[in-house]
């Protein structure tokens, strides 16, 4: 079998890896394994670099955000090609609210009066940087309308640290437009802060330390933002419920009840626009005061201070408050055995501007996995299970096609789905992907299969590599341990978010990069594909590496006789959650015990510098012990649960009766909470959610730890035992599981 | 008594803390304590501000470099307030090698141009900053002569790691010019190193990042360096040797014996020439290839690359190389019992031009302090020790004044020096002292009598819990346990070089600071007396601190009756230097074993970029495993003989015979040996030396620390030895110590 295989793999193409051992894959009796093995070598052969360039160049060709007459046309033509393939490919209609600007002012006032241009300039060099007519303007979707004139206060990245520096400072910002730069935190959390301190407007800026001259060469000489170049965006509340704000939890078609524009929750509390450095300067400069903290420092060419500025700003922004179509191109695939379970692929196909690196640089190795898969079906090739391939419409505002989507199809995915595999813009470099722990081995399992572009070692052997030369030494000794690479758990930020934190589905977040510079177009007009082709993945390897790895993931999950998940990854990571939270708590604790001592010995006493203004803390109470007891339980069941189900597994897994699909099916499901998390419902998924206060980044345990975060002690105790509800909810499962493999 | 010291306190000024316990002043008998403590606060009582003010607006009043009529003026001028103070002060004239600029020529050929101005302009609001004709112009002393043309290559702040980077980079300086920004290492360090490395000629500019606005207003709105300030400074080899180059050891007067300028080893091997970032934008921007690492970046508004450049740059030096006149001014307060043991204060009065930070703010202080104890001798005090009130001239060139002064006396001073008490440069803030642990007791005993102008809180107790609010959780315990605060030992940098390095006098350099941006005209024209009273402590409240803090020291180490060195804080101090340099042979080890295994694992080969050029590290022998025994050893024995020493000094201190003085003299001379550090003789005290390639930064155990820091393996043992050796003689001369105080 061996030799057949190796032989097959030069027959295919000389530079594949194979399964380097006579182990079977995961979930797959030895046949099996063989013939997929054959099947996926196949596959892999098939995407072109050259296709890639040109479905870039046809999805970027014009701007195409949601409600755009190119929006629609790509979504035909995806529709079309995925025809052409011989795929059952239609469009899904949704529909959500998308606010469009109709005034947006800004001006200093004063004696330096300036008014902001808020244009991004045509580059003669950059044939679609012209497209006027079609380009959306430079602002922030779902901010709400507003006229406010008032003085300015600079609060580095607008996060709650920041103000918490501020009010060390003894500087407020009740009254005043503060301007935040671009950057750490997700820019909706930006607002959403600065509202809540009592701030009346927000300007976001793009600093050149974090995307412009400071990272590289400015476009279009280098790849970085140029002085003019701004960052649009969505600024919703989305880690409250992403999608159609005013359908919460409901997929919103035309004539579906919508909750009132002045009962919405997710948009903003306060007007807020986004800038260039070159229209932020004499802002910035207007600033008086102290000089802010050093790692508030960026990188124009003068001192940054503090504020409150003596001039006034004006920002006036007013909205058209429309609905708009979303086109969610949705194909399928039919499985044969096992029709009813669903293995799912998305990535999605709208833009701000032309976005060619986001999402087209991720869309177009999607659609050269489903010419590959087309291909296959040719040959004969069938999946056992049905496989969809969705390019979702309305990623940019705020998750709106995959989330309208989910939503209206809950209960058939709940029952159905078994993975989610999610991408989004690609570029050159280092495979990464964040997900599901229990999808760990088999992420890694086909990341060995695939060679890297430039090194021609395995995907898996370099990813692996790279984190060791990355890595401190505890680090460093696990990478070089552990059987599996950890995989990160999902924040948000993508069309994965509806999928595992909504619904409960075992989702990954995949994609190449970390070789270029790859931030300093996005959500630009000059994100396009003169821009990509001449900075980003040039040639396209990684485009092809992308589809290759995502196609194989597709191809091995849905034909596998039994679901490869592997809970031991689930316990072992659950556990590393559990250690972090417990030890937040300690820190706190430290944290303030130390504070409290410091301010009684005199330190702040100490301190003081009659140059400058200091709010000194006061003593604080002790955060409490917390009874972390129900936790350790169940993390210690889930332990023995996962041990005994892969033990299990591995010795009987190809007897398995099909009764234990759709119990792991359930995997995931299991750490739903219909109750969801505190403030928002929305999202139900104990294991992992977007911060309450980052936006995107990631919460383990996020009930709990957020909670512990926001000191809100006597809810403590409550949030752990939910979370420890879920964890045991999954040792429960797996026991049943572990049962129908062993027939006890 | 307690309550008659109160009530003096209160007579002389309601504002100073006492001596807060009923314990006697180490070295003092119960009754001689009492009085020493009265003395002291009337001293304490008598700095001025007004004073120190009228003192730095003469002193400043005009540019007092080595050889210019001012700096003369200014010495005669010390000379005659001196003796009106009642003191015996006179001018000891030495001279040394001085060389100033003939020929400065800086341009980028090719396309873009561009002559460097090298120009500091005058500003109408600084009165002093016209006096061009009195102004050294900005150039690096010591530079060699040199007519260079050759692309250019930027270096970061050019430090040997620097190199490093560079050659993994692929980047070699080789037959180029380097430009290296100002800061992290010692202004010489940077045309050493690039010399060692190949390069042709050196240019050295400050970066907006390091002292311009990236730190605060640009002067003269704020204190910091002006687009077109440059950082004049000495650039001679002095981790070789300081002072005059052609006299190495030997104090120089007319007709002493010269080496020729030709064999001279302290001279640089290129031209070097410091620049302001208005002249080195253009030269950076001439930089082709790779952006620099992060840390390499600078506050300039463009990206930051590594090199070559182009167009080449032209730099076109030359000096008259004369010899000039150094006029060091020396007050004398005779001794009464003790008058063979001295006790010595020192800080320069030279400038690069108008110098009111950088020296007069410590000057004046030193000036006052000397009026003050004019004061006390009219009013009856007589120290029982010799006193010696210094300032210096030529320090800004290498130390030129204290190092010929020191070599001139070096016999009278070897046996006769108690300890010695240096400052410079003085500002707002926080009490700094850095030097021989036997004095640490000692100065924290000073400093818990002075009051903070600020606070008015202990200056003691201000620094301690400044230090806790910096410190590490670890560091925190220690600083809460340990009984003194930890004094840094000495590298370079000011005029205590000669006497704890070549000498072996136990020294104590201090100051105050940390509130102000200071950095910022250090060694412009803009250092003058505008700036500082403008910017800097504008109240003269930290001269006054100054002037009471180190004037204390001298008095309380002139009247003890026995030298009050406390030898336990030696033993512990030691033994931190001994696990440092352990720490760092294990760490070598570990880095060297750890690459050695990641190249072997593929590391470099998965962090290959085509896009990048990369030079991976090849295998390399693992460091041995040294014989730290010798030093173990002693430690143990060092620990020992202090524990005795200080137990037997608490005991019998007030019967100790006369004999003990002259013993406890030798201590901080037991750690020379007279073979000196390796390849630089002059360097002889075993425990400290400044770095050979920091130039400033102090390396403990210098010739065990640099030998494995430069991986001369086979020669590590024998410096061990070496160093133990000077550990051993501290042991045996402290057994003396305790003999002579035990009688046995």
């Amino acid at each position: 079998m061996r030799s057949f295989v190796a032989g097959l793999t030069l027959l295919a193409s000389t530079a594949y890896a194979v399964n380097p051992s006579d182990v079977p894959l995961r979930g797959y009796s030895a046949e099996h394994s063989a013939t997929e093995v054959q099947w996926e070598q196949k596959f892999r052969a098939l995407p072109e670099p050259e296709r890639l360039r040109e479905t870039m160049r046809r999805l970027s060709a014009r701007p195409h955000h949601v409600g755009s007459p190119y929006d629609k046309d790509n979504a035909e033509w995806l529709v079309a090609q995925l025809k052409s393939y011989g795929l059952d490919a239609k469009i899904e209609l949704q529909e959500a609210l998308f606010p469009t600007p109709k005034l947006r002012k800004l001006e200093l006032l004063g004696v330096d009066k300036f008014e902001a241009k808020l244009e991004e300039p045509t580059l003669k060099i950059d044939p679609t940087s012209d497209q006027k007519k079609e380009q959306l303007p430079t602002y922030n979707a779902y901010s709400r309308d507003g006229d406010v004139t008032a003085p300015l206060v600079y609060v580095n990245y607008g996060a709650p640290a920041d103000y918490e520096e501020l009010e060390k400072m003894g500087i407020s910002v009740k009254g005043a437009i503060v301007i935040a730069r671009y950057g750490q935190t997700w820019r909706g959390i930006k607002p959403k802060v600065a509202a809540e301190h009592g701030a009346v407007g927000c300007l976001i800026y793009s600093d050149p330390r974090d995307d412009g001259y400071f990272r590289g060469d400015s476009y279009p000489d280098g790849p970085m933002r140029p002085s003019e170049g701004a960052q649009r965006g969505s600024v919703m509340d989305m880690p409250v419920y992403p999608g159609d704000p005013q359908t919460p939890g409901i997929g919103a078609v035309a004539g579906t009840k919508l909750i009132p524009l002045d009962q919405v929750q997710t948009i903003t509390k306060i007007p807020v626009l986004p800038i260039s450095y070159a229209d932020a300067t004499p802002f910035l400069k207007s600033l008086k005061g102290e000089l802010v903290p050093e790692s508030w420092r960026g990188g124009l060419p003068f001192a940054y201070k503090v504020g409150p500025s003596v001039a006034k700003a004006h920002l006036a922004l007013a909205f058209n408050w429309d609905r708009k179509p979303l086109y969610n191109v949705i194909a399928k695939i039919p499985g044969t055995t096992l029709a009813d379970q669903w293995v799912i692929r998305g990535n999605h196909h709208d833009g701000w501007v032309n976005g060619a690196g986001d999402p087209v640089s991720g869309a177009s190795a999607e659609l050269e996995e489903a010419r590959g898969l087309g291909e296959l079906l040719k040959q004969g090739w069938r999946p056992q299970r049905t496989i969809l391939y969705c390019f979702w419409d309305g990623e940019e505002p705020a998750l709106l096609g995959s989330t309208e989507w989910v939503e209206s199809h809950a209960a058939e995915l709940s029952e159905h789905a078994v993975a989610y595999f999610n991408s989004d813009g690609n570029s050159r470099g280092y495979f990464r992907a964040e997900g599901s722990s229990s999808l760990e081995n088999f992420v890694d399992s086909v990341v060995k299969d695939i060679e890297d572009p430039e090194t021609k070692m395995t995907v898996w052997k370099r990813e692996r590599l790279v984190a060791i030369s990355k890595a401190s030494a505890d680090t460093r000794s696990e990478l070089r341990s552990r059987a599996d690479l950890r995989m990160e758990a999902l924040g948000s930020g993508s069309d994965y978010t509806a999928f595992i934190h909504h619904l409960g589905i075992a989702s990954v977040n995949l994609g190449y990069g970390g070789e270029d510079q790859g931030g300093g177009q996005y959500h630009s007009i000059y994100d396009d594909f003169y821009w990509y082709t001449h900075f980003m993945d040039t040639d396209f390897a990684y485009g092809r590496a992308l589809a290759q790895t995502a196609g194989t993931m597709m191809m091995r999950m849905a034909d596998a006789d039994v679901i490869p998940f592997q809970f031991g990854n689930v316990a072992d990571t659950v556990k590393t959650y559990v250690t972090g939270v417990k030890k937040l708590a300690d820190t706190m604790r430290a944290e303030v015990k130390e504070r409290n001592t410091e301010i009684n010995d005199g330190v702040y006493k100490a301190l003081e510098d009659p140059k400058k203004k200091r709010v000194a803390p006061t003593v604080e109470t002790l955060p409490p012990y917390l009874n972390f007891a129900p936790l350790d339980q169940a993390v210690d069941d889930l332990t023995t649960a996962a041990s005994d189900y892969d033990k299990a597994f591995t010795a009987s897994a190809l007897k398995a009766p099909l009764t234990l699909n759709p119990k792991l099916i359930q995997s995931e499901r299991a750490f739903l909470d219909p109750a969801g998390l505190p403030n928002r419902s929305w999202f139900q998924n104990m294991m992992y959610a977007p911060g309450f206060y980052t936006g995107y980044g990631v919460k383990t345990l996020p009930a709990a730890r957020e909670t512990i975060e926001q000191k809100q002690w006597k809810d403590v105790d409550a949030q752990i035992a939910r979370t420890a509800a879920a964890v045991e909810r999954e040792a429960a499962m797996l026991m049943q599981a572990t049962q129908i493999l062993t027939g006890k």
